[in-house]
């Protein structure tokens, strides 16, 4: 059973609610999201403006994607603001909101980057009105950019996707991940608009599955040819000469390079080395943390072993395991062939500047 | 729902009725073997003596894991020899059920194997009761072969098990899948049981978890210490030092040393080679096929895509896309540091004889 999220006066509306290829939007002072919990079997749209639900949405991962994440919060702030605005210290509820949707997901850069945006413009001092206005706009902005950024992004792309490719992928980095059309996913999206022919080979992304849940639901409804496989077929896979590419998503890349991205992506790296596949990474810039000289500085988070031990509800280990359920793991740089951001495409020895 | 296998006159038995670490045994003129389908949830033991129920168990996969549908099918031919001893066309109601279990599972050597030992003894010519008694005799001996072989592999494997070790492993190698204490998990019960510091890290076995529902179990029954992880976690486990180890099981060895296993196989091998890793596949002789020159010459099954978009009957994928599910891959001979069987371990360059 998913619970509900949605509070009193919240709406449910089918899938034609929001744009295609698109999991958010703001629509006359409300927002409307994709619940993901629901996905691939319901298509469900929420319609808000209470922030505790936007909260809720971050908080069970019902809008999941690190920069989805900072969109989501943003307008939650619009919301609350065009809800508020005539009452008494609406200002300062303004604050109060932000300062909770901070705690939703505390590890999330996007997260701190978008609320930090909207704090600045309740700081700037103007009149009510105004300042309604200002977050309205600034929520607007932070979507827009983020739209821009996955269009350009898949744009240099298509730089390294030829025609009649077969691409390995692994986990969710298409609309469902990003306030635009995604990041490795989106450079597939705009591959098989300008007609080249493409297979798409989404790894199931154990343990939350959002390969087969999440990508393979985006690729079949944009009508990209899409096999689904278990994670652990990859090296099968690159063994059978059918795939000739390999692009994934990033959490966080280091200074020198090395990039954590979800639990697999490491292995996929070395299976791809083996076979001498390509191997890149699709994230935008704002990913790459100069502060970060390489990845024995990435943290890595272990997360709850009953993600590990149980599907949907269901028991599928035996007990009494200990369970190694490391969240991501960090690809080294000699083994990405190149990093494509929204600037462009950069290659090893990676020197990054803005 | 799991559909009950047993026949008109079988028993279910708690999980008392076997001897410790063994999956099937005869008893008094019947079979008695743990229904696998059950685990890890219930600890179901059938007793039979129709051979239907056998083949029944042989097809669901209540019984699987090569050498042990080997012994299966043999005591089920002995079962049929007690039951219809009396009866007329008694040798040819033998030999029928012979024709009907050979095809329980066609692929399967060691079904082959075992039941042309069963023919041998219909076709020499003795006395209905001497031959009775030669049945039994006969598929006893199968099972009491398999068990010393199990135990001359494990006493092999000690050599290369350190005190303090972590060992990776992947599908299930143990008393589920053998006669007798299984393969590669017979070396880790001797090395625990003889007091060695073990942790056994289980890679859960994607798609039909193997290693989550089968080893884990079996591991913690037997006390040996044991971390349950998703199939892609490999590479993360390896950097991380926690492992030195890897032992495998193989369903066919080429003359080259080429070996086909479970599906992940050949990933974990290039995992640990990157991480140097030293890779030891465990099988008994039987499974070297000098006739198969090299992995190439080895088909690979292709299963229903069923497997990898359900579990337990749960929907987990998004709908409409194919499916790559080979039922395993083949680890290439130089990333093989040794092959541990019951004659010895071999080492590359590999030249196996009799």
């Amino acid at each position: 059973m998913i619970e509900s999220i949605v509070s009193t006066g919240d709406a449910v509306l089918d899938k034609n609610s929001l744009p295609p290829r698109q999991s958010i939007g703001w629509f006359d002072g409300k927002v409307r999201f994709i619940d993901q919990r629901r996905l691939p079997h319901e298509w469900q749209v929420v319609e808000t403006d209470n922030w505790e639900t936007i909260e809720r949405a971050i908080k069970t991962l019902a809008v999941r994607g690190a920069p989805l994440i900072g969109v989501s919060a943003a307008y939650g702030v619009a919301a609350t603001s065009v809800k508020f605005k005539n009452e008494t210290n609406y200002k300062q509820k303004i604050s109060g909101v932000i300062d909770s949707l901070l705690k939703a997901r505390p590890t999330a850069v996007n997260l701190v980057w978008a609320l930090t945006r909207m704090r600045k413009i309740v700081e700037n001092e103007t009149g009510d009105e105004a300042l309604n206005l200002n977050l309205i706009r600034e929520a607007i902005d932070i979507h827009e950019d983020d739209k821009q950024r996955c269009a350009a992004l898949a744009d240099y792309g298509q730089e390294i996707v030829q025609d009649k490719s077969g691409i390995i992928t692994i986990c969710n980095t298409g609309f469902l991940a990003t306030g635009g059309a995604g990041t490795a996913a989106a450079i597939f999206y705009e591959a098989h608009d300008s007609g080249k022919d493409l297979q798409v080979y989404a790894c199931e992304t154990r343990p939350l599955l959002q390969g087969a849940r999440l990508t393979v639901w985006e690729m079949t409804n944009a009508g990209v040819p899409v096999t689904l496989l278990v994670d652990s077929a990859s090296a099968s896979l690159a063994a059978s000469g059918k795939a000739d590419l390999c692009i994934i998503g990033a959490d966080r890349i280091a200074a020198n390079g090395d990039s954590a991205n979800k639990i697999g992506s490491y292995t996929l790296a070395l299976v791809c080395s083996a076979h001498k596949i390509p191997f890149y990474v699709a994230a935008p810039f704002s990913t790459i943390d100069i502060d970060c000289p390489d990845g024995n500085k990435i943290p890595v988070e272990q997360r709850d072993g009953l993600e590990v031990t149980h599907i949907e509800g269901v028991e599928i280990a035996a007990k009494n395991a200990k369970i190694f359920n490391p969240a991501f793991d960090v690809v080294p740089a000699d083994l990405i062939t190149g990093i494509i951001t929204e600037k462009g495409i950069f290659f090893p020895p990676y020197r990054f500047k803005d």
